[in-house]
């Protein structure tokens, strides 16, 4: 079975040494007080939560999966998911960086996501219990009327009740302006809501008193498309003005998915038959109130792929030093033994530092990020806010696409290093890329993402928004273009940067013309920024690596040969979608459909 | 549940218009009769049996699986695949290329292949059963005594019986130098087997009558490591003077294992206690002689792959002209429906055409080396056998490995053209993706693959299979390199015959002062040289489609597409694999193991 040891030194390099999370926050009132020593005190304690107790039940809940009972519509979690989520619950975590307005601990949300990162390293589909409560929690903070946010924020702070997203139905998924559930207006303000909704991820389930659901429907004067959906909150049982539970509302699970993975995570099929619900935010404007948590859940999938790229490469990385087979094709390295241990291999090193370089490029990008969502909520300078909003906006899409496409590469590789056993499900890794899987296609799939990256983030601002980033990598460049051992991450850098901004230049004025221009490069686009957002960070930690190596400290020797790793092995990928990228639309748009 | 088609129309136009097997093979007296309506009447039938008969069985055997008899030691596969072996028995299709001298039909090779693409893209599980048969007959064939194989070969030809390779131990599997199963030599010239197997595919089953064992073990006095290792062959049930079996030989399944995919198929612990067994070949040249059936598992990998990366392709395909969500960026194109087909999308076509691109190129290089290796067999021409023999070595590795790892992105192409769906099992997919897993590993990892193309067939002749290989493709380019239509085929194939070139000198000079130069790079030059290849036949059929399309046949216009499509789309990928390779192999060696 794979175990996880919590990656504490690189979080605390990431957290303090690359991105100084206290520092950055200090000006906001809000996060005066933090320091260093609480920050690593509470990932330490995250992580001995992450390892010890949800590790363990990752395999188990995947073999076991969940139970519906159809005569009661109650599903149960796989064995010991209930004891650890109240453990979880008893914690505090919940609430970390919740509002202490509603008993929330008002960390930055920099700290959640560490956390995260370490939950879902442990087990990804545990972890999306409190993490969609999380993000129903974010979207009521935001839009909920007072008194719904009194209702029910306390209970998603401290983790009593749990939260969903159901917007997909049968027939639409990425394209929500084709939905069919409808509400009903009621005479004391609420509404029934009918439908059915499906791949509701933790939609019923044993952990929780209570079930928040936050549903997508139509009022009877909505206009069509997606111009006429309203947000809804359905609770599983309705709230009694004393605040305990009341009847069972209308919200039943019809049926469990049978999925590749997450088979911990109930999936349900939800039908509604005249639910109660409450209008969240304006009428009609339920897309632009879901996208609160959407934006949420998108950076969420993106750290569930960072946590199994981690936790892959861990075990393939100490099943590499331990198995013994062939020599070195440079001679024999262990010739006490029968055999050296298949990390001498050069392609074996190859397949682990490649999992390696986009956990730790992963991980500085999402840290970042969260830091910038952080300065974006309390931040006192105004153009600090926005600007971070900004840098949020156009990362965001990287984030969910870029690390959940390398998370797939990577937990195949680690996967691969184990050979035939890597196949076989009691070692764990197949486990990891079949939860990975899942991560490239919800909350909008990869293709999605790199429409929003390339067709509004960039083009759709003419490229506002990318030269605000790019402007952090020339200042960089620009610092550290005398050094000499900055050379080798710094010119490559440059170069790729120069590169974005030509393509970026081209494919707008070919997508005037012609829309699909930007449809056919949009993925190749994506990949191409993701690896110049990775460029810039493993240029910054190469740096203070190369400050800090002399030190003794092995840890910066690692970091230097991971970013050296990253520069000559993976960055050339850009080479070839560069040039695919440009080949433009003909080839995809011009065989008649009928031909496929 | 996912529908199969076989693909008649490019079969026959690989077959007879690109690569005229029947010309080709006309020379060789053992194929003189041959005519392309038999070959095609063949096809079509087979094309039946694997769509009618197979494809039904591949969801329900994937979701039930083998069941092991821990009392009886015996496996019965899932429902319906005995049913379907009897069924394949019955027509023949076993005997398809067999030696008529033991009851085959004296078909090419080539025929085998084409009926195994079939059979693999409806039931890669089930097909295994066949597929390890034919491996044993051939190296029975190579290697047997002429009394093994009056034993044997009529019926493993009928395909009465089926057999097994049993290679791996815990311990050892690429590393086979390492293996511990002992042969104790008996009075009556026989040997008592013992020891413990694992990963072995269709090990115990219960479609067949007998299964013949070909077992890798050593001799008392073998020197240790790789060259003293016997070949042995080990029949479940002893044979009888008259044919008839006798005494169950104490070779038993000791455990199932639980797989990512592949579920149908039995792959079985073997547990030998004693087991009686006859040597194969000459002593200590076991590993020599299992070679035979080595080779011939690869390049039956590589066609496992080809046969999901069609019947995905075709899946995908149909759902994306179905499935409606969102319009076109350039403007509605189905304005009577809610929305537009999905293949309106850009990213949706480049997923499905890379797809079809591999397919379709992987079909091609499949058939020429199944060609290769009928001239090899029964050309009169020494030197035409010699070359071929030559081809076949060069290009195994590359069809395993290219082939394999093409796959497993279109399969997961595929699976995302479906959105969440792709990710639920009903659908069928996740199953092609999950069964793909596999071929990347077994009959050699990729990455011994890629060492064995580089290392021992290009360097370890200094190239000189490789400039063979190149003629070819030097002497298409000088042939067409007049034609205007074919200049964006023809130059950037010759383009990259050049880098190729000196991508292997570089390498060679490198590997020379150090071996680890030669592993770092292997696994980029592997599928660098698989985009040469595959470049070369997409210009090839490029060329045909070029000559045809005016005939009114929509085919070629397609063919034609995806040839561009691969030029401009999937090609490009080789700047970056050169980069990559080049970049050397110190940012993979430096890092001490312990700091992994």
């Amino acid at each position: 079975m794979p175990s996880y040891t919590p990656p504490l030194r690189d979080l605390r390099f990431v957290m303090h040494e690359l991105l100084d999370v206290v520092g950055t926050l200090k000006a906001s009132p809000r996060h005066a007080d933090l320091d260093e020593d609480t920050l690593n005190a509470v990932i330490e304690e995250a992580g001995r939560f992450a390892s010890e107790v949800l590790a363990p039940l990752n395999a188990t809940g995947d073999a076991e999966g969940c139970r519906l009972d159809k005569s009661t519509h109650e599903v149960a979690a796989p064995a010991g998911f209930r004891e650890a989520y109240a453990k979880f619950v008893e914690g505090g975590w919940p609430a970390l960086s919740c509002d202490p307005a509603y008993g929330g601990q008002g960390l930055p949300i920099t700290m959640n996501q560490v956390l995260y990162e370490m939950l879902n390293s442990a087990n990804q589909a545990w972890t999306m219990y409190p993490g969609l409560t999380h993000g129903a929690y974010e979207c009521l903070h935001a839009h909920g009327t007072p008194e719904q946010q009194a209702t029910y924020l306390p209970k998603l702070t401290s983790g009593e009740w749990t939260g969903t997203m159901c917007l997909t139905e049968p027939h639409c998924g990425t394209d929500l302006g084709l939905l069919r559930s409808k509400a009903e207006p009621q005479a004391d303000g609420s509404y029934r809501i009918t439908g059915n909704k499906i791949f509701i991820s933790s939609g019923e389930h044993d952990l929780a008193a209570n079930i928040i659901h936050l549903v997508l429907a139509r009022l009877p004067d909505a206009p069509a498309g997606s111009k006429g959906i309203s947000l809804f909150v359905v609770p599983k049982f309705l709230v009694q003005a004393d605040g305990s539970l009341g009847a069972r509302n209308p919200i039943f699970c019809g049926a469990l998915e049978h999925k590749m993975g997450i088979h911990g995570n109930a999936t349900c099929q939800m039908n509604l038959d005249g639910a109660q619900g409450w209008l969240v935010g304006q009428p009609h404007k339920g897309l632009a109130a879901m996208f609160v948590m959407m934006n949420a859940a998108r950076l969420g999938v993106g750290i569930q792929s960072l946590g199994l790229t981690e936790v892959a490469y861990q075990n393939a990385a100490a099943y590499a030093k331990d198995r013994l087979q062939m020599r070195a094709l440079s001679g024999p390295k262990a010739p006490d033994k029968a055999a050296d241990p298949i990390i001498v291999h050069p392609d074996v090193r190859k397949m682990l530092l490649t999992a390696r370089a986009y956990a730790e490029g992963g991980r500085a990008l999402a840290i970042h990020t969260a830091l910038l969502i952080d300065l974006e909520l309390s931040s006192p300078d105004e153009q600090v806010r926005r600007d971070a909003a900004d840098e949020v906006a156009l990362l965001t899409p990287i984030i969910k696409a870029f690390i959940t496409d390398n998370a797939w590469l990577a937990t195949s590789h680690c996967l691969q290093v184990f050979g035939g056993h890597g196949f076989i499900r009691e070692w764990g890794m197949e486990q990891f890329v079949r939860d990975s899987r899942i991560n490239m296609i919800y909350e909008g799939t990869n293709t999605i993402q790199s429409l929003d990256l390339l067709g509004r983030k960039v083009l759709g601002d003419n490229g506002a928004k990318l030269k605000k980033f790019g402007k952090r990598i020339a200042a960089f460049v620009e610092d550290e273009g005398t050094d000499e051992a900055m050379q080798e991450f710094i010119n490559p850098l440059a170069d790729l940067g120069d590169k974005v901004t030509k393509l970026t230049t081209e494919l707008g004025m070919k997508g005037f013309q012609n829309p699909d221009e930007v449809g056919a490069a949009a993925v190749d686009y994506l990949r191409v920024c993701g690896h110049l957002v990775f460029a810039y960070f493993f240029a910054r930690m190469a740096k203070v690596a190369l400050q800090q190596q002399g030190g003794g400290d092995p840890f910066y020797a690692a970091k230097l040969n991971t970013a050296r790793f990253y520069f000559q092995k993976l960055l050339p990928e850009t080479a070839g979608l560069i040039r695919s990228a440009r080949s433009g639309s003909a080839s995809l748009m011009a065989m008649d459909e009928a031909l496929f």
